[in-house]
């Protein structure tokens, strides 16, 4: 298959490109690197990056920005990230590229945890991956073409820890490694709809 | 309490306002009547609407907008009404009323069974809906001063029947009365960061 692999620079995205180069064409994409550069915040840049790579099987996003910070301190403005880049840039790769994607391909968004298992400072993150995780479930039964789409939503990355861990402290950390599966299982597999949770469990 | 109920004319507003006004001083919003008028697109009107009421114990918010269609003719424009009304209306609503609810208030949004149990047209509510129990369970452990939040959740109304039915063959529907419950469950109880699910269940 022919996989666009969006944020494939990070931490996740390194390796989903371990799992996944071995068996597939990987298009590496950026902000600022890779084999075509693209910011999932601006549709524009979106449709460029969909003409430069022409026909393909799969989008994986493992990309996505919001907010961080204390919910008193929070105005309406501090939702705005989250909408723009994580939220609305994910449905907008989908949005766009169900006129490029092939029969039966499939999208791959990233959601994570906090909509469901929350921080103090994730109020926006939780908005924003409820916004992913429903989106994806509406989405799956409403594509054409046998298109199917799937979110992962991973707990915190063990690579992440001494950037994150003291928001995540009691959270058990997976590797990178083990959330690229869920990738794999969403791209390879044949299921739609689902939110495919890593090192975590909604009853937790 | 003196509880702030957004859509009091509406189907749902008015079975909430049947069921709280026996023990609780009502101050009834809706956009062109009421005892305020208020829009919670307008974060300016949503303004207006707490400095006119003044101290107050709860905001129950039954309203809310989002657009419905087949997804193959969506564009992002066609979650912008979501977006902005039913979702960040909501968070505004909160996010606004945090500096004047009393001690202990509390915050009771609506959200919707579309982005667990979703139909074709929905994919915007499925996202907004998402996003709001998201937000519910991240702010309830950010709010301060005891303030609470929790999300009704209903499965199509008996009333509303004849405009949305169209949209929900094979799902059972419940009175607005039974959905009323939800919002005193939420403002009567101390519960917080619940979604309440009136008449449908996660793993329906």
């Amino acid at each position: 298959m022919k996989i666009i692999l969006i944020g494939a620079s990070g931490t996740i995205g390194r390796a989903i490109d371990a799992e996944l180069a071995p068996r597939h064409e990987i298009v590496r994409v950026g902000r600022s690197g890779g084999d075509v550069r693209a910011d999932i915040a601006d549709p524009a840049s979106i449709e460029n990056l969909y003409a430069a790579v022409g026909a393909f099987d799969a989008v994986i996003c493992a990309s996505g920005k919001v907010t961080f910070g204390a919910f008193e301190d929070f105005t309406a403005g501090s939702f705005e990230l989250g909408l723009r880049n994580k939220l609305m840039g994910q449905v907008n790769l989908v949005l766009l590229g169900m006129k490029h994607i092939r029969d039966g391909g499939s999208f791959t968004l990233t959601s994570g945890l906090l909509n469901d298992d929350p921080i103090r400072e994730g109020v926006s993150a939780a908005l924003t991956n409820g916004g992913i995780d429903g989106f994806v479930r509406g989405a799956a039964i409403a594509l054409p073409r046998g298109l199917r789409i799937n979110a992962v939503s991973p707990t915190v990355v063990e690579e992440s820890l001494p950037a994150y861990g003291p928001y995540f402290r009691g959270y058990k950390a997976v590797p990178a490694a083990e959330v690229a599966l869920g990738y794999a299982r969403s791209v390879e597999g044949a299921q739609t709809g689902r939110v495919y949770r890593i090192g975590w469990s909604r009853d937790a």
